[in-house]
This record gives structure tokens, sequence and C-alpha cells, in this order.
């Protein structure tokens, strides 16, 4: 898998996105003539997948002297723990104080939603995971969110712009409002056979009209060997998919020799309703993940100054002096 | 308060940040010549604050043929029930089925924070609610949630780009970084006011090196009338900011003669934290609130098409036709 | 409403039905010439609806000597506390002695019955209730049952001799295995409508093969007029019946003409689910309750010797002599 | 142990207990002259012990015609689970189709009962168990509710009927009632040692009129060798029987020499409480067992067709054809 | 009610029961000949009644210099609220300094005696408390412990100190202990009745060997007018005191004419058994009890000093200056 | 470890302190002549540490007659379990039926407190507790709660005279009294290392005024290694004391060279509270407990005839006879 290399975006360089206080900051350093050499460390308030650091260190790069500057990371995609340092800067202090705001978003975000995917992907037990949520957040950010799910293991997303971050091919099947404008399951499948290119695979969606088990089997002698799954995505005011419904369709496609057909299940899926279906032996081939992970709140990451030109300091709470974490790696 | 216009953003008018699957629907329609005029209806999944729609109508004015077009919708910041139909769009279908994504996006996310901040608002009972908390959120939306976060009732916030987009100044204390840099809070605060503007108020973080009570009358002795706020963010490591810190804090200030210094109260802020303020009379002038509205969880929107060229449609689950809301106004 | 007339059952009246230690008691009593005419009072163990009284009327009719007896009780269907005196019986001991066994267990488990029902009426704020249990209970009380369910306010039941108990018709719709076995419900609707009498109303099943929302439509289209009613029995595998599917259902029978045709819904209904289907306006007709009637825990009911000869006597824990109670009407 | 020979009740064969969309289906069919081979399957709700297949076997055996059935299920007290097909019928429809009721209702209530008795049996880890709880059912069911009783592993039943048909001896001790007619528990005991057969061994009951431990050895020294046990009832108003009151009256029978009296307890007994009697050590000889056992709620059995003319047919939520189930065996 | 009069304890005024740490500073301040006016407040951790101050107010009238000493207090028995200022002592610290452990401690345990009878007290509802549980606390207290019942609204204690301290007559039955050494129930109250002064209330114990009622009924037999009352102790191994018991009794006693026996409750008696015996209207006459209040844990007290030579002062945490409270009234 | 030597105190000698209904038990008893060498046997509700036997032997030994007694008991310090007998008294009951209240009583409150330090010492795992509660028990008990504590494991108590009970020194730091008047926490622990004998050692308390870090360091400074100790007393205002304070203040101490310095932790300190420090591996080199001993619930015991002149004897509910513990040794 080939990842997208990441430019840092003009308006974080331009600071239009920080904090006003630390815009102040830098501008008073400057007037005081203070530039000195600060160390700054960064941990997590809660355990999860680290993820961001790749677009930090694009930041990074950007904005730290090169002849005056030490970085220090875990890898993107590496487990940490609660409290425990992931990235330490020392650099001339005026160089990077007004992007604390936007080094603590990015890893907040993007390390929230490795980790709900993460989650994910742990309790499906190899059943692959798409993340489907980019309906969730703002467009802005459904890419990196995308991209984010694909760094906690997800196999697949659905937003173009976060699989070409994740540098793989987006995932989909057919929408309802193909089926609605169409009219019919049956004919909206048909017609995504003829008109998609051959390498997509032709998943249908069995729940728009008609019963699930009985669309399933309609979609089924319809297209017969090209189709390659169903998904099942029935409604909470349908009492949304059971297993027993999955079993039932799984069965029923096989006694009419549909063997072939997978089976996808979507609907507020979470790590409790995945654990549900694993539970009850449904026989899930792939889940689609909206809200859990695209709306997974952001762990929270903080950062700290512990040392001013070789000097140990701390605020009240805090120990002074560098961290020690043997597992973190020059990066710059 | 005058906001910002909105400009629909690149990336989202290409198509790059939407499911692929609606990429593959307009394809298919285009393919199959089929272009009916379609209602589309969005509903929330719970109630909440209603934000993001001035966005989405920018969006819309764009994309949508304007002799063939009909929308209504709330406005921004109204109050919205459980599954309220909140805009409705009337339009050739291919003119808008690739923005699904987007439009569902801007409300989900623009609404969980206007939400939130709400939720704070009204715990507050009439205390300001600052939102603090873009450094939990990627900086591409930085601005937005901020924005969002005015528009659900916060008096200010400390982003600059959210500010623009509320048409409002940023607000700002000084950070811990600006003390631990000049190694002493008073020596910052009279840094603070001596460089910066003066119609910014001076207001100082009174928890760095000292206890605050010891640290207040400090910073207040040295700024005397100057001096605007204290600012306690007592780390949890310490206890956290307790209601009796700040009525201590607050009479020994007014014991001293400093009854014009107010006290600003940040750290794990919520509601419910809030409302233990309140309860207990804490004597608080201000709140800032960073994560509970920054990392709220999107409010998730779902489109469904109910009409397709006249006729009462809908999927299983939903009920065909166009849903009445006597509340929703015609927006273009 | 016209009662049947209950007869004492013959093997109650050999004392077959008895436990054992009553005929012993009965036994040694005569051999030792003791048959003191003796009062016993009978207690609920909890509140309820009494139930069962004119059975156990027609049983002391019988086996108490004319000449010598005194039998005060409440009304079939009263309401009653926990422990109050429902029944006093003042007569010559042996000649009751052996039938405590039966007198207790028809008030217990008739009581049982109609206070469950009375639980579902009462949930149901004037909605009718049908029993549909028999098939939970043994056969040999089928009819007992659902008299029970009767007096606990139900408006109809399903067994042929339940309804003769309580001197109404039975209600019923059509089986899933009608259904099945003719392998279409429009087909089985309509050959119930060609050879059932005309006065019984035509309710058709509609979750069989279909959707309910569906199969609702072409069963109504099929049928016109003539169909009274569809009844929703969606099995738990697919969810249950939920409120937002009734008010599907209801809109698209409306939306295509079919306002006359009433809404019935049963499976897994108690007064907790009768609750959710009022808070949540479905607009149900009629409740179909099974299990939670047939199979409801009996009332204990204790019977206590309180004077013999005139005597106050009582066990430990109960008090000695007659226990007042003015509701109580002299039955024998 | 012989047990009775069940024999089909009239009303049942007549279709007086049977639902009336029952007998509707059967007189449809008729005058459709449908009368196809079906296959029924028979599963139950929850897991327990299975019983009432004898019961059900006899009325089969009277109406499927003997050249055209084939009946395969479970024996009388096999343990089943949740969902397993216990009991499978292919047989001309119309000759069955009326019977569904009361095959259920049948299986339904004496599975209840069993379940109930093996729950209570598994909780006294050898302790013997006694059915007392016909006070608490209606006299019809009060025979067929002890034998279930003694399928489920009960030693014996209070009842004359129940006691024939699990082919038994009835058990019983004295009623309160004999007690308070003669006045004097020792009176009453000594009466009872006099008439009775001597097979039937003496069982005191020692809590009507005197505290326990002084009534029990009273009664023991006035019976010596003769007395079996003494029975401990205490009513709740006097705190019901407790494990300390059980080892204060075996010690105290044991210092006094009447280490050959048993020990029994009721009152109240479900398995729980006869869990905290085993976890404290209390001495007890054996438990009667009342309303836990006969007032349990019937366990749900579900009929379900699977085969029409032999071609697999489910209604939605099951599963198409016959049902694999190794352990059915035969039985007509 | 004439209480006794307080007077110090020598191993208090030596300060032989200080805390060490006491004595040091006293120690320290005099050889450093620093003896300034201070003043300390008191105040309780949690609401309840204010007990132990009369004591208090000896030992300050003993150890504060005449003309140099302000105290002020609420007054024995007054209810307190949590944090409110209880207790103020102005005077040279070193005459004081060596006494906070003392005056803590006379407060704490006193206030939480009090406050645990007052919660009885008022449970009960006019139904008079003696306070019975001398022996769950060391000799040396039992008398201040019976005391402080007293002040909380208790009607008499069983302590000879305790009642002395109090000004009032020692309450008390007959103990276990008398029964069993005398062999019956009966004999030993006519004992008592013989023996003991005429104007001592004759109260029976009836739990001892035989059940309550037929105990209460012999002793009534026994004793006819002479009886005033019946005490019910029965222990837990018997289920305890039910209100059921009470009422039986009350009614027993009643039907054979002894309307005039009062009857009296003990064991494992707290508020909530007491609102028991409320909620159900047992009619008791009188409870006893026990370990609630003499083993009620004890108000913790702090006392900080909050001026200096007439300058304000506090540790962290607290207000520095006088604490208004317009109830304290001046005591010395 | 030399223990003091008890003596039996004059008020309990006098009867006093008894409840009055053993005074007239024993007047009665000697009016009838009856005085039978009578055992009676103690045990406590719940299980704990055994405490008080010392002085009750004390006591015993003044008032059994020499050549007619026979005393056997556990062990002060004993573990003991529920309801096992813990002494056992053979004398002629009129010289000790007045001493039931004295003798429960010492053993409850004493045992009460000894188990509740015990508790704190097993949580600490190694780590010394001080008891420092005798400010919230009444000072006549201050010597025998902190003695208690002693035999339940702590190392050391805060009251003169618990420490004379125990053999020891007593314990104490610096109150903040102290530093109150004396204005400085450095000045005051100077002062106190200058006025105090040298074998006591230095420990400084440290939140009086400043932030406890700063504070530590302060001290650290001023008194170098003369230090012994700093004490964290964080009122609950400020958050309490915390784990990460203590791992802080550690961190800072031993950056600064003051390795040699301990950190001791009070204040609302339970083995709750232990356990969480120990759990977050927090540096901690003592804990002083106050309330959570010193306001410990005693622990109820019960004393019961169970032999009256060679004869088994026993009220209801326990068993009469000498019951059986080989733990017990002859004492007297």
């Amino acid at each position: 898998m080939k990842r997208h290399e990441f430019e840092p975006n003009e308006d974080v360089l331009s600071g239009e996105t920080a904090d006003i206080y630390f815009a102040n900051t830098v501008e008073i350093l400057r007037r005081e003539t203070l530039n000195p050499v600060a160390t700054m460390e960064v941990f997590a308030s809660r355990a999860g997948v680290f993820c961001g650091i790749d677009e930090v260190k694009a930041l990074l790069t950007r904005i730290l002297p090169e002849d005056s500057r030490e970085v220090w990371a875990l890898d993107e995609g590496d487990t940490i723990g609660r409290k425990e340092v992931v990235l330490r800067i020392t650099a001339p202090y005026q160089s990077y104080g007004l992007y604390e705001t936007a080094i603590d978003g990015i890893l907040s975000h993007c390390s929230g939603w490795a980790t709900a995917a993460r989650q994910c992907v742990e309790a499906a037990q190899g059943i692959p995971i798409i993340s489907f949520g980019a309906r969730h957040v703002h467009p802005l950010v459904a890419g990196i969110m995308d991209y984010s799910a694909i760094v906690g293991g997800c196999a697949g997303c659905s937003s173009v712009s976060g699989a070409k971050l994740a540098g793989i091919e987006p995932s989909g099947t057919i929408p309802h409002a193909l089926i609605l404008v169409m009219g019919d399951t049956v004919k909206a499948t048909v017609a995504f056979d003829k008109h998609m290119p051959p390498g997509m695979p032709r998943i249908s969606l069995v729940d728009t009209f008609k019963d699930e088990a009985e669309e399933s089997l309609r979609v089924a002698e319809a297209m017969g060997e090209r189709l390659n799954s169903v998904r099942l995505d029935t409604p909470s005011e349908r009492g949304g998919v059971t297993a027993d419904l999955v079993k039932e369709v799984r069965t029923r496609l096989d006694q009419d020799g549909f063997k072939h057909v997978k089976i996808f299940v979507s609907g507020g899926i979470d790590p409790e309703r995945i654990a549900y279906f694993i539970e009850n032996r449904a026989p899930v081939d792939g889940f689609g993940v909206g809200s859990y992970i695209s709306g997974a709140k952001p762990i929270d990451f903080t950062a700290d100054l512990h040392e001013v030109e070789g000097k140990p300091i701390a605020k009240r709470g805090r120990t002074p002096g560098i961290t020690d974490n043997p597992r973190l790696k020059r990066i710059l």
C-alpha cells in the first residue's frame, strides 16, 4: 500500500487555524528578543492507536530550522499508552510555538479515528471492516478520517479522498438512492453491472423495497455468478439487521445454489454489535462501519515544555526535564 | 456580529470527498439517461442545534440548476427535533446526487459541535462560555468547529479562523508555554501587558508554578487595575479546579482589594462540571470549554428520497411522499 | 354477556385431584368422630383480580350440607388486596376439608390469568385486547384460562371452549399454517373470504412471505372493502413489530386509499410492550396477547382455619377468630 | 416406576379446546379440497426439560392416519436446547391441523413444570424434593403438573392424581388444619399414628402453636422411635425457616437422643432458597416445593410448517425444509 | 430534667490524652516566647446534632485566662450544618493549644451519638426510643454516650452513669441471663415483680424459651394488671422481630383481655427498621436501640486558626479572618 | 514493646457504667439466694481482630472468686471469625453478672479499632501506618483507641496516653497551628528543629501556605540533611493528596538532591485510598490515618449463658451447652 505524501496546508502554515494566544506568545517573545531552544513533549490522555504523525512531520519539516532541530516520535499506527510521550521536539521556541494547536489537533483527531477503527477490527476477528462514515464528518476531513481508519486496520473506505491518501481503491456498493430512482433493486443492480468497470465487485443492497431474504434471492437469480455480495442495511424501524436474518439469508441463498454470494452487513455497527454477530455465529463476510469510527471522540493530546535552554522546567503537576521513552525514534 | 460568507471548497465540488458509490450512481444514471426531478429530505437522528446549513446553502447555490430547484430548510442555530425534516431539496437528481456525503457531513459535524456548545451555555445560566478546543480537532476544521460553537451560543473562541467565520475577535489568555519560557508568571503577565494592544483584556494564568491563591495575589499586586482576570486551570494531578478554590481565590482577592479582577475557569469543563460550580455557588466569571465541544460526537443526518418525478416513494421503514414540516422556509 | 354455568368436575369431587394429606386428615377425623363446625378463611398473597369464585361456588353448593353452611365471598372480577379475606366458609369440617386443594387451586390459577389480562387492558387505554395464548397451556385448562382473561377485561379470546365459558364468539384471524399450505398470503385471504361465514371479520396475516408493508398493500388491493384488518406478527428474527412499522403500514394503507383497514398487532405483547406502542403513538387497533396472560404466574391463595366450634383459633403468624371484611357478600 | 397410560381427552379430540383459527383453516382447506402431506416441526423458546410428549403421542396415535404418518421426537424427560427441534410430524395436514393448539399447549405447560422441578433438584444436590404445589393450579391440571414434576426429578408429589400418573405413592405429612381442629400438635400426631396404615411415614408439622424447637422435642418425646420426621413450615410472619433454625432443631433433637428423626423443610422454597440452605450447611433431609414448580411459567413451544408436499417452505424468519436433528427418534 | 455538672477530667487537663504535636507546639512557642492572642474556629464535616459543648465549656472555663478570653458557641442539642462554625475561641494561644485534641474529640464523639439518636427519634414519629447500646462501647464512655443519646432525643437509657449525667432514671427490663438462670420466663418475671421497687415498670422479655405470642400470654396471665409491657427481641436466627409478629401479639393480648400491656421492640433497630414498623402499622409502644446509636461514627470536627494578634490568617483551602455566624452566643 | 499493665477502672467496678438491668438481676438473684455456677460464652457478630481481652482479664482477676473460676480466651490481637466463641467464663453468676456490659463494651470498641487498623496495615503492604485519629474520639478513650490501633498493627500513634499503653514513643509532626502562629513553614520547621530533642524526627508539613512541591523544596533547602520527611495533607478544597502529587514531589526532591527526605501522606486516608496510592505506585513512606480507625464501628460482642450448674441451657436461636473451640487457652 503506497500512501500519499502529506503537504502542509497553507491555512495551517499561516497560523489562521491556531489559537490566538500562541500567536500572541510568539509576538511577545519576539519583542522581548527571547528565542530559547526549548523541548516540548506530547502525550495522549488515553491509550490508543497513534495516527497523524506523518502529517505532523511534513509540517515540522517545513517550519523548523534545519540546523537546529531534533524531533523524536513513534510511528504511524503504533499502539500508545496513556500519558506515554509520543513526540519530542527540540528547536528554537519561536519556530514552532505557533503550531502547538495544529500539532495537537492533527494527532488528536486522527488517533481518535484510528483507535475506533482498531476496536472494530479487533472485535471482527478477521472479518474485513470497511469505513463508511464519511457522511458524518465535515467534507474537509472526510479523507483524513478514512485514511486514519485504514491506519487503524480497516480493509477499505468509501471516500475517494480517503482512498487516495491511503493508496487504495475506494469501496462502495449501491446506495438506496439509485434503487429508489430506478424503482427496483434488481433493475438497479443490473444497471450497475452493465455500466461499471469489470474489476469492481457487484454488491447489491437488498432491503429497500422487499423483505431482505426475498430480495436477495431475486437479485441472485437475476445476476447469477456475476453477483459478488448482498448488503443488509435493514433500518431500525424494521428491527435492524439481526444475526438470525443473516443466517436465514445465508441458508436460503445456499439452498437455491448461490453459495458464492457473500453477505455484507451495515447499519449501526460498532464493536459491541460486531461481537454480537460473532457470538451468534452469523455468517457475515464484511462489516460497513459508519459513525462509530467517523464520530469517534478525538484523543486529547497535550504538549508541555520540559526544558528551556537545557534547563529542566515544568508546570505544577508535571515533572521537569526530558521524559525517558526508549520506543521513540528520531524522525528529523 | 457579521458572519463570514461561505464558499464551496474545490475538493468538495470535484467529488473528491464524496463516497464513491454516489459517484457511481450518478455515472450509471447518466449512462441510462435517467435524470428525474427528485425530492430528498434530510433529518437528524437526535435532537439538537441545527448548524451548517449556511455552508450547505452555498454549495447548493453553486450546483443546483437555477431554473429547476426548490430548497427548503430551517435556519442556522434553530433547535431541531429527532427525525424532524430540516432540509428538503427538489431538483434533477444528477445535479446533487454526488453531494449527499458532503451535505450530511457538514450538517452532522457542525450540528454536533453547536449542540454541545448549547448544552454548556444552558448549564452556565448566563456565565459566558469560550470555546477553547481547537487543539483537539484537525486544523482543517478548527475554524468551522469554533464557528459552530458560536452558533451554539458561545461568547467567544480561541482560533483565529473560527473567529473570522463568526465575525468576532478571537479570545485568549496566556498559555503555560509563555510562562515556562519566561520563568515566572508575574514576569510573563507584565510582558503581555507591555506588548499587546490596549484593547485586549489582561488575563493571567495562575497555576503554573505556585499555589493558585498565592499566585493570584502576586499577579494582582503587580498589575493592579490593569489586570482583567485570572484563569484557574489546575491540572488533574493537583485535583483540578474545585468550587472551594474559586471561592477562596475570590475571597482573598476581595480581602486584598482586588474586587475588579475576574475569575476564569478551564480544564475538563463540561455541562456536569459547570452545574457543579453553579450548585456550589462558586463565583466564576467565565468558563473555557475544550474537548466537550470540539470532541462532540457528530449528530448523524440521513438523507432519503421521498419523491421521484412527483411520485411518492420511500425505502422500507420510511414513509413515501413529502413530509410536512411548517417550520421549513424556502431558501433557494 | 351470558356466561356458562359451572359444573363440578367428577375428578375433583372424588378427591382424585386433592393433596393426599387432606384425604388423610378427613379419614383421621372420621375415625376420631370429630366433625366440628369450622370456619376457613382464604386470602391471596398479592393484590390482583379475583377470579374462579363462580366455579368454587358450584363446587361448594354440591359438597356442603345445605342446612349447616354459610359462605361469604367477593364477586368474580373484583379487585382484591394483598392478604384480604376473599372467601369465608363455615360448615362441618369433614364436608369440605378434602377440597382445600381444589378451592385454592381454582382461585390461584384463574386469578393469576385474570390479573395479567387486567394489566394488559389497563396498559392499552381502551385499545381492545384479545387473549391468544391457549397454545401455551395444557388443553384441559385452555378454556378456563381464556374465560379468566375475559373476566380480567379482554375483549375476546381464541379458544372455542374459553369463548363458550365466557358466552362470546371466539376470535381468530388466519394462522401462518394456512398461508404456508396455500403458498401465498393473498390466495389464503381470498379463500378465507370465500368459505367463511359473512359475519366473521376478514383479518389477514401479513408477515409470512413478504415485507409487511408490501404484503398489506397486496392484500388490501385484492380484498378491497371486504378486508377488515391486517395482523402484524413479525418474528423476533426480523426485529419483531415496531411502532415505526405500524406507523408506516398505516400511512401506506392510507396513501393507497385503504383507511378502513385496521391494524392488529401480536407477537411478544405484554403491558410494557403495549405501553411502548402507546407512548410512540403507533396507530394500533387491537393487540393479541399470548403467553403474558396464559403463562401468568398463579396468585397463591392460602386457606386458614380461624374458628373451631365457635372458638377463635389460628396457627402462629395468623390472628385467631373471624377477620372482618365488609366487602364480603353471602353467597351460600 | 410404571407410569400411567395417557388417553386423549374428548374435549381435545373434538376441537373444543383449540384456537378457532385452526378450525377455520381445516374447514377452508377441506372446502378447497387441499390436503397436502405437510411436515410440521416444533421447537422451544428456551432450554429446559422436555415433558408432555407421551401425552402428545397418545393424541397423535389417535388422529393421524396410520398408513400416512411419520412422527419423530425426543424422549419424555430429555434435556432440550433453545430452538432445538423436538418433534416432527409428517402427515396429511387436515388430519392434525386442528391440534396445533393442544400439542403446543401440552408440551409448553408440562415442560415448564418439569424444568422448574429440575432446577430445584439440581440445587438440592441429592436431597429429595417433593412437589407440594397442587393447591396453586386448577385441579384439572393438578395431576399432570405433579406428573411433570416427577419427570423433572422430584422424588414424590402430594396429589393423588399426579402420583397415579407417575406410578408412585402420594406423599404427605399433616396439614395445619388437622392440628388446628384437634387443638394440639402432639395429639394430632398421635392420632395420625393410630389411624394411618403402618407403611406411611409419620411426619409431624411443628410450627403451628409453639416454637419449632420446643414442639419438635415434645413430638419426639411422645412418638419416640415411631416418629420419622418433623416438618418446618414457619410462616413468613415469623421470619420463615432459616438455616440457623434447622441447625438448632437438629442439635436439640440430637442432644435429647432423637438422631433418627429427619427434618423436612417447606414454605417459599425455590432453587435460590435451597442453595441458601446448602451453602449454610443446614442439615435438611427433604424439601417441599410448592409454587416455584406449580406456578412455573410454561415454556413456549412453536410449531412451523417446513415442507408441503415434499417442497421446502417456511415463513420469514425460519429456514425452509427439514431441520436436521440426529437426537430425534421415530415414535410413530 | 436536671443534668449533671461536667468536671474536666484530670488526664485531659494534664495533656495525657492530647496528640503529642500539640504538646510540642506549645513547648516550642514557649521557648520562642510567642504567645499571641489567636482565634480558633471549629466546624463539623457533616450536618447533625451538636453535643459535647457543655463538657468543652467546663474545660475551657478551667484553662483559659479569665481576663483574656472570649468564647462563642451554639447550644447543646442544636442542629448544625456542614462546615458551620459552631465554636470560636479567642485567647492567648499557649493557654489552649494543647487541648485541640480534646475539644475536637469531645464534640466529634458526642455529636455522632446525638445525631444517630435524633435519626431514630425522627423515624419513630413520637414512639419513645430507649438507648440500649452501652454494651458496644468502652465503659469509660458508656455514660457520656447515653447522655448524648438523651441530648439527641431519646426518652431513656440503660446505663446508670448515662442516666446520672442526663438527670433521669435508668431504664431496663429483664435480661436473658435472669431467665436462663431461673429457667422460666414467668418465674423470672414474678421474681422481678417481687423484689424490685414498686415504681419500676414490670417489662418482661418473651422470646427466651417459647414462641413470643405464647410466652406473652403466659406472662400476662401470671402477672395480670401488674405487667407493664412485654419486650420482643427475637434473634435473627428466628427471623428477628417482624411487623406481623407485633400485630399478632397485640391482637392475641387484646383478645385475652390484656389491652393494658405494651409492646416494646428491640434487636437490630435502626431508622430504616423503625420506618418499616411504622409503614406496616405495627403497634409498637417503644423501641430499644443499641449499636445504631452507640456505634455511630463520630462526626469529624476540625479546628482552624483564623486570626493571630488580630490579623486574618488561614491555611490554603480556608478563608482568612473571622467567619460570620449570627447563631453563635457568647458563653465565656 | 512493653505494654502497660491494665487496672480496672473504679467506675466500672462500682457498676456505675453497667446497664441497670444487670444490677437488678444480681439483686433479684441475691434475694432469691440463687448463685449457681454458670458458664457464659462471648462471640463477635463479624470477623476481625480481637482486642481488649487484656483489660477484661484485669477486670475478671479482680471480680471472680479465685477458688471457683475458670476463664478461657483467645489472645490480644488474634484474628477471630464471625460467631466464634472468644471468651468463656465459668464462675458463680453473682460474681460477674453485673459486668456483662463492661466486658462486651471493652471487647466491642477495642476490636472495632484494631480491626480497622489491620485493614489499613494490610492495604499498605509494608508501608508504616500511624494512628492520627485521637481528635475524633472522646479523650477518655483516646488512649485505649490508639492502643487498639497498635494491637491492629499500626507502627505508631499520636496520643501520649495511647503510646504509654502500648509501650512506645508517640509520633507527631508539626500541626498547621504552629505554622499559622509563626507565619511561615520554613520558620516553624527551623524552630521545631532548634527546640525539640535530637532523637525526634524532623517532619515538616508542607501544604499550609504554598504549593506542596514548592514548599517541600524550600524546607529541604533550609533544613538540608536534618530534614527527615515532609508531610502532605492537602485539604479537599484543593483536591486532596493525589498519587501524581506524591510522584512529582518525590521527583523534584530527587532532582534537587534531597533523596533522603521521606514523604508522609495524611488526610482522608482509608484502605481504599491506600490501595489507590499503591496501585498508582506513588512513593509514599508512611500514612497517617485518622477517622477510619478512630471512628470505626465497634464490633458487637454478645454474651450468652450456655450452662447453669452444669446443665446445658440456651435461649432460642442458640445451642445449649459448651461450644467447642480448640483455639481457646485458659487465662484464669
